[in-house]
């Protein structure tokens, strides 16, 4: 892989994150944000983080140390500085709407501005379709969705979700980029509502949802149903392949399985609308697992276990 | 947890299974099958997989040794011998409605011939209702479903269905005799179709297939969905816990982004008829991955995989 300019705009977390991991595979990277206060601090964050994850032996990449890796990674006082020869751009600002269609309006007048007409550009939303905020920039043909999971240092998928305007050569490039990369891009050939990872996750939730507020599961045993049924498999095999090997292969999964599967999907009831007042019963038990005021205590050890699974996989070969 | 004298109905994979898990806890087993020639089979089976388990430092329990588990596994001759004493049974037959009917028959007689009337009983059965083959047997309010998940030696859980004239103490014993063997049984408080797993599974399958066959997305990306994306998360924490740590809680979750779940899952469509004809391109694909002829290779592939993520799962205490 060519050694690229990567120009992250938006240092949050997942920008730094994305900053961490173009490092990782020795290319330059730029970190812009439009709050210098934030922006301000991400250096020092980046270093200690970076040194922490070798010291555990979580580290990316096997050619760079973690002193190298940070030294790829710079702050841009502007962000015309940032693009000005960039060759791909991230953009991890904050999930709302008004904002994505005023950043891509900067994004489009900085390169303008310093001449970049090459540079690629994905977009971090996890939620916005491309179609509703990049139609009226020039940059629309270079410009795609490519969505990372948290925390993207240690979840591998990322949604590439390109609109109808994306020349293919970006989703190729950007799949390539990313590969290099140890992410798993999937591409999606059309956008969808809810792209494809949250359309499944809303699934499990919804079934989840029904067997608890029908009284047939306490949330306790309702997640057990997905930790210690379902996921241990899924770490290694998805849906399709799953069903492939429960049966001697998918057709007959289908043959044996299809109408058990359908009289089952018809009996699920309808699509529930998650309100505060409507999930009290699943907060006062989730209260009991992990009281709010736990929450950061309990994503901390979440992370931890992801970093270890990680590092598990990767020594299974995966 | 006081020793049980437990009897195994059936003797295929998961009767040898469930068979090596009350072992591992120091129980006494019989196990039965009403094809002398499949029983025949099952001691050396038995013997050397307990062994080739402790060689590689995956045998369950840690009080006894595999020898010592050996000889608690003793096979009986007849459905009455292995059944009288039993204070547990587990039947374990093959998944068709009117053999379970006929073996709840023969173990509702067996335990009146040796006058047992002690012993509770749980159905290994995936799919069949406990109300649609266990009205009739005056063995009812002592049988529920205990239903693993294969393979139950390295996955935890047990979906548990008590039927409407199950005793509650019956549940709560065999609850709390599985959880002491380190699995991790649930309580449905009312049977459906599909128990929990399936109905879940089902929600998944149901979008990723809609997802493949409108072209949205390929058979290898829809999986990574699951297995990048989702399931590392999974493994650890259930979705409704998920849900809680992305966001100030669980309430915070269903106020920001229940209208949201609400509108993709609008857009999801109906539910798809599984059949041998309509999944031609998904198996297709699948044959690239894994051509039907390679299935026995790559599901002792998933096998080894489980075992290894047990005991990673096990060292980090979960």
């Amino acid at each position: 892989m060519e050694k690229e300019i990567v120009a992250i705009v938006g240092s949050g977390l997942v920008g730094k994150s994305w900053a961490m991991l173009f490092a990782s595979g020795g290319h330059e990277v730029r970190l812009f944000d439009s709050i210098p206060e934030v922006l301000a601090g991400t250096p020092k964050f980046i270093h200690d983080k970076l040194h922490a994850l070798e010291a555990k032996g979580q580290l990316k990449a096997h050619k760079l140390n973690a002193t190298e890796q940070c030294k790829l990674i710079t702050a841009a006082t502007s962000l015309a500085d940032a693009v000005n020869g960039a060759t791909y751009i991230q953009e991890c600002t904050p999930e709302n709407f008004e904002w994505k269609v005023k950043i891509f309006e900067s994004i489009d007048k900085a390169l303008n501005e310093v001449g970049n007409t090459r540079a690629y550009i994905g977009s971090s939303t996890s939620t916005i379709m491309p179609s509703k905020f990049i139609a009226n920039y020039g940059i629309k043909d270079r410009m795609l969705i490519a969505h990372p999971i948290n925390p993207p240092y240690f979840v591998k998928l990322v949604e590439l979700v390109p609109s109808e305007w994306t020349k293919p050569d970006v989703t190729t490039h950007v799949r390539a980029l990313l590969t290099s990369l140890g992410m798993k891009p999937i591409v999606m050939n059309k956008e969808l509502p809810g792209f494809a990872l949250n359309r499944v996750q809303y699934a499990i939730l919804n079934e989840t949802w029904r067997l608890v507020t029908d009284g047939i599961l306490s949330v306790e045993d309702a997640d057990i149903v997905m930790k210690e049924g379902l996921a241990p498999r899924y770490v290694f095999l998805g849906p399709l392949e799953t069903a492939h090997l429960n049966a001697d292969g998918f057709k007959d999964y289908c043959k044996r399985y299809g109408q058990v599967i359908n009289d089952v999907s018809q009996d699920m009831g309808g699509i529930p609308l998650m309100t505060e007042d409507s999930c009290q019963e699943i907060d006062r038990q989730l209260q009991d697992m992990v009281p709010n005021d736990k929450l950061p205590e309990r994503r901390n050890w979440r992370d931890e276990n992801l970093a270890e699974l990680a590092t598990f996989k990767e020594k299974l070969g995966l």
